[in-house]
C-alpha cells in the first residue's frame, strides 16, 4: 500500500471507523480533504473538538445540550406534567419537528437489549423514575417499534403502573402514504389490532 | 431547531459539505461522534490535519505523497521509460493494486471539461510535457472512460505525437465477468471495434 501517504492512510483508517463509511466512501472522504481549503479543514476539526468537549447531557431529561438544562426543560410553554420517553436525542428531535407535541421528554440513551447485554441499568431508567416523583400526569412511552424498543416498552410501564401515573405507547401501524402492498406483514397485524373507530 | 445542542448542529453543518454525506448521515456521525471515547476524536482530528498538513505532490509525478518524491517514482525496480497518465491518486491506486504495471506514472488531478470550465493549464499537463524531455518510450493514457477523460486522452495523445514518443490508451470493453446482458450499448460497441484474434 506504498501508492498512498502514510498520512492518508492513517485518515481513511479514522474515517473507515465511522458508522455507515465504507473504506470507499473513507478513501473519497480523505482525498476530498486534501483538496479543501485550509479554513474549512480547521472548522471541520474545530467543530469536532468543539461537540464533543461542549455537548453535555441535561441534568433533567438527559438529550444532549450544551447547558445545564435544555431550552426543552428550561421552557414554560411545555407541558412539564408530560413526558415522552425516547431512545435517543434524533428520536426526540424526530417529534419536535412535529411541532405538535407540547409535553418534555426523557433520554433514554438506548434501549433493553439481552443479546447485547444492555440491562435496566445501562439506560437512564433509574433517573426517569426519579423523575416521577414530581408532580406527572402521563408518561407516553415512545421507543422505537423493534425488539428492543418493545422489550424496553414494556418494563417501563411495568414499573410505573404501581405509581398510578398513565402509562401510554404510541400507535403502530401502516405509515402515512405507504402502500399496504410493500408494508410487511407484522406491521399489518400491528396495524389491525390497533383499529380505530371512524 | 433548539432542541439540538449549536455545536452538534455546527458539526451535522461541517459534515453536510463533505463529499456523499447527506442531513442524516451527518447527523448520525455527529452522535457518533459526541458518544466515542475522548481518543478516538482526537485521533481522528490529528488524522485530519497531519494528512492536510504533511501530504503534498510529488514533485515528479503529482501523485499524493509525504516526501519529495513518491515511493514509486524513488523506486529503482520500475520502469522509468513508461508513463501511465491518471487522473487522480486513486486511478494509480487502482492499477497499483493490480500488481502487475511495473512502469511509473503521471497523476492529472483532473481532466479537461469544458462544460466545468475546465482546460489543459488547470490540470497537471505542462508538467507531463516537461518530463517527456527526459528519455521516455511510451505513454499509456488511463485517463477514465468519460466525455472528460476521453477529450483529454485525445488533447494528450495530439501533443505527444509529435514527439515520436509511443501513445496508447487503455482499452475499453466489457468487464470481466460481466454479463453482456447489462452492458450498455455503447460499451458493447467498443468492445467490438477493439476486438483481438484469438
Amino acid at each position: 500500500m506504498d501508492y498512498y501517504s502514510s498520512h492518508i492512510l492513517k485518515l481513511i483508517e479514522e474515517f473507515s471507523r465511522l458508522p455507515g463509511i465504507g473504506p470507499k466512501s473513507a478513501g473519497r472522504l480523505a482525498f476530498h480533504i486534501i483538496n479543501m481549503p485550509q479554513e474549512q479543514v480547521d472548522s471541520l476539526t474545530e467543530a469536532i473538538t468543539g461537540a464533543k468537549k461542549n455537548v453535555r447531557y441535561c441534568k433533567q431529561c438527559y438529550t444532549l445540550t450544551d447547558e445545564e438544562l435544555c431550552p426543552i426543560c428550561k421552557s414554560n410553554k411545555r407541558d412539564h406534567q408530560t413526558i415522552m420517553v425516547v431512545e435517543n436525542t434524533r428520536d426526540l428531535a424526530a417529534y419536535e419537528k412535529t411541532g405538535q407535541y407540547h409535553g418534555v421528554y426523557h433520554v433514554l440513551h438506548g434501549a433493553i437489549s439481552p443479546m447485547l447485554g444492555i440491562g435496566p441499568n445501562d439506560i437512564k431508567l433509574k433517573e426517569l423514575i426519579e423523575r416521577l416523583r414530581g408532580d406527572i400526569r402521563e408518561v407516553i412511552i415512545s421507543t422505537n417499534s423493534s425488539l428492543e424498543g418493545e422489550t424496553t416498552a414494556v418494563y417501563i410501564s411495568k414499573l410505573i403502573k404501581p405509581t398510578g401515573i398513565k402509562v401510554t405507547r404510541i400507535a403502530s401501524g401502516v405509515p402515512v402514504g405507504g402502500d399496504l402492498e410493500y408494508v410487511d406483514s407484522v406491521t399489518l397485524l400491528k396495524a389491525l389490532e390497533g383499529r380505530v373507530d371512524m
